[in-house]
């Protein structure tokens, strides 16, 4: 597998176009853009626009978004809702359905999403479902939704008994990716964000997992650059894939490395207590060592993969989530996932170095590996 | 404007296929379908159905179908909801979740719409949103919800502030509409069905309309044969109409004659106080007589629509809205519907019989339509 490159040079600009067929849109990747009038020229007109943001981001970063649409859209409201995996719920996307309605907005009305993951999939949702469907930009202030969740359409909310369980697929009409955003990201949270870009590497481009090994330190550092490439690279990987299988029929489901595990791990620990990339970034240990225990990798590919994981701040060790069966109570909170099928778990599996499939494995296999992982 | 015509036999047994270009689907018309595993055959294959229907249908037809569904799928679940538009809110769309989930429904799992619109309103929506997206087939138990939301992918619940204001475009696999169900149909609801079917006449079709003033003894009695044949009339405009214009860009428009004024009254009435066909019944009146109005359609024509309406059991004489400024509670409320834009009310008129345009009309003409349909 190769996703087409772009051309290798480090600049701080970029932009990446998303083609689905249907509708292409660009993702704007750069410093400084969301203060600028210009990033918002060309979007569907309207008489209102609504920026979606949430109680962190909103004070950093609000006015400047609303100046700038200012020059498009005669009136621009704001809505900041509170912050967390634990508000992606119906009661909060409510809040959005609220203001809209509230200012008397109509279905030419574009909906701005203005923060993280979060964020972008309920405002999504909401443009989605609002009147049927609205315009809707997406402009992720995490590393995590700039390489992942801005690109593919994917939004929704959580229910009590699942993850995501409610949603469309619902593509924005651009990505805005500002550098800038992400100088005021917690330690934390920039990991969480490598996490997805590391994924890439071991599904689908090996170079790109050398050059993020080789340029850490420089994105640990919020090197402008480095992000960028970054940015640019992992967005270029995930739209090459959702461009081949936008609905999750097959291939894009490799995206989901590390995502079988992690949201066991996420569920299984109250959603919150772990950032769902740090979640991702030990399922990626435990689904490479699954890989490796199926014979399907090399143990060194497995040991290069959980270094790099590691070396950029990430939990390498799975967390206890029952005092008796451990390993059964992941087998039990993966199999609530809403990509098993029938009760039968299908891992993303590594099948040599850039290349990822999916398949089951022996349940035995499973526990020993979740064992091991999650010894002390 | 005129709609493709099927042959003019009287059976009682049809399909009319619906193509949407990306997927097509049929409603299968007959007597006795629901009980028929054949009905079902050919669907996408699962291990689980889920039958949503509610506490009236359920107990009529829904062991019916679970015996059909029984060829087909392992397991087949029932979900009763409450009943009436006061029901299609957030909170019984929840229900249908909690369902899926407990069963532990994946993302092949099909849903069955057994009731009148709310259900498969409702029901469209959450399999719509369910995981992003699952199966689903329209069981449509209503004269109202066989020839009109059964078709077209209009999905979705109401929102305190506005009605259908949260919802999916989403289109069903196969639609079936059982004229024996409406055997059991209350004769307000049977009007109610009459009203859409009526609504085909004056925007595309005048051959069905004068057709439809012939057999109305008939469709009050509930004839298979024209029961048959007003539903796939009803349908095959539709479908034309949508086909053409899926997203409702423009000339899809023409099929809420009537519904601008409608959800006034719905809205003003609190929904449910008048079942939604009679509410479109009164709406047809007043944009028949806002068109006449407007000079561009004969009087004539519109007391012949209002002279069929009142035959057919519908009330054609409006509410009052607002013991003080009821036209202006009518245009208030009017310009909270949501295919008003930026305030702009634009009502589906009658430019000659048989051909339906949008277009906005001068307020002081509005009211004084809406004060003489509304006179005692």
């Amino acid at each position: 597998m190769s996703a087409p490159s772009s051309a290798a040079q480090l600049d701080s600009s970029a932009t990446v176009t998303i083609d689905l067929g249907v509708r292409s849109y660009d993702i704007a990747i750069g410093t400084g853009l969301i203060g600028r009038a210009a990033t918002f020229a060309g979007l569907p007109r309207a008489s209102q626009a609504l920026i979606v943001s949430n109680a962190t981001v909103a004070p950093l970063y609000a006015e400047r978004v609303r100046a700038a649409l200012a020059a498009h859209y005669p009136q621009v409201h704001l809505l900041a809702l509170p912050d967390g995996e634990a508000f992606k719920t119906w009661e909060t996307l409510q809040l959005i359905f609220d203001a809209l309605l509230t200012h008397g907005c109509d279905r030419k009305t574009v909906l701005f999403a203005l923060g993280g993951g979060v964020v972008g999939d309920m405002t999504g949702f909401a443009a989605a479902s609002f009147m049927r469907g609205v315009p809707f930009v997406q402009i992720p202030t995490t590393l995590l939704a700039q390489v992942d969740s801005s690109v593919g359409g994917k939004t929704g909310i959580n229910h009590p008994l699942g993850k995501n369980m409610v949603g469309a697929f619902y593509q924005p009409h651009r990505v805005v990716c500002d550098l800038e955003t992400l100088q005021t990201l917690p330690p934390r949270e920039l990991s969480a964000g490598l996490a997805e870009i590391i994924k890439y590497g071991p599904i689908a481009d090996t170079d790109f997992l050398a050059w993020i090994e080789a340029q850490l330190s420089n994105l640990l550092a919020r090197e402008p650059q480095a992000l960028a490439h970054a940015v640019r690279r992992s967005c270029e990987i995930k739209a090459w894939v959702v461009a081949q299988d936008e609905r999750e029929a097959g291939l894009r489901a490799i995206l989901n490395f590390g995502h079988t595990f992690g949201h066991a791990i996420e569920a299984g620990m109250g959603y919150g207590a772990w950032l769902h990339g740090e979640a991702v970034g030990c399922g990626m240990v435990m689904a490479a060592r699954l890989s490796a225990a199926l014979g399907m990798v090399e143990a060194a590919f497995a040991d290069r993969l959980v270094r790099l994981i590691a070396a950029a701040g990430l939990p390498v060790r799975g967390p206890l989530l029952d005092a008796g069966d451990n390993a059964g109570r992941y087998l039990e909170l993966m199999r609530l996932d809403k990509k098993a099928q029938a009760g039968a778990i299908t891992f993303v599996l590594i099948d040599g170095p850039g290349h990822a499939v999916m398949r089951e494995a022996p349940e035995a296999l499973v526990r020993s590996v979740i064992d091991a992982c999650c010894a002390a």
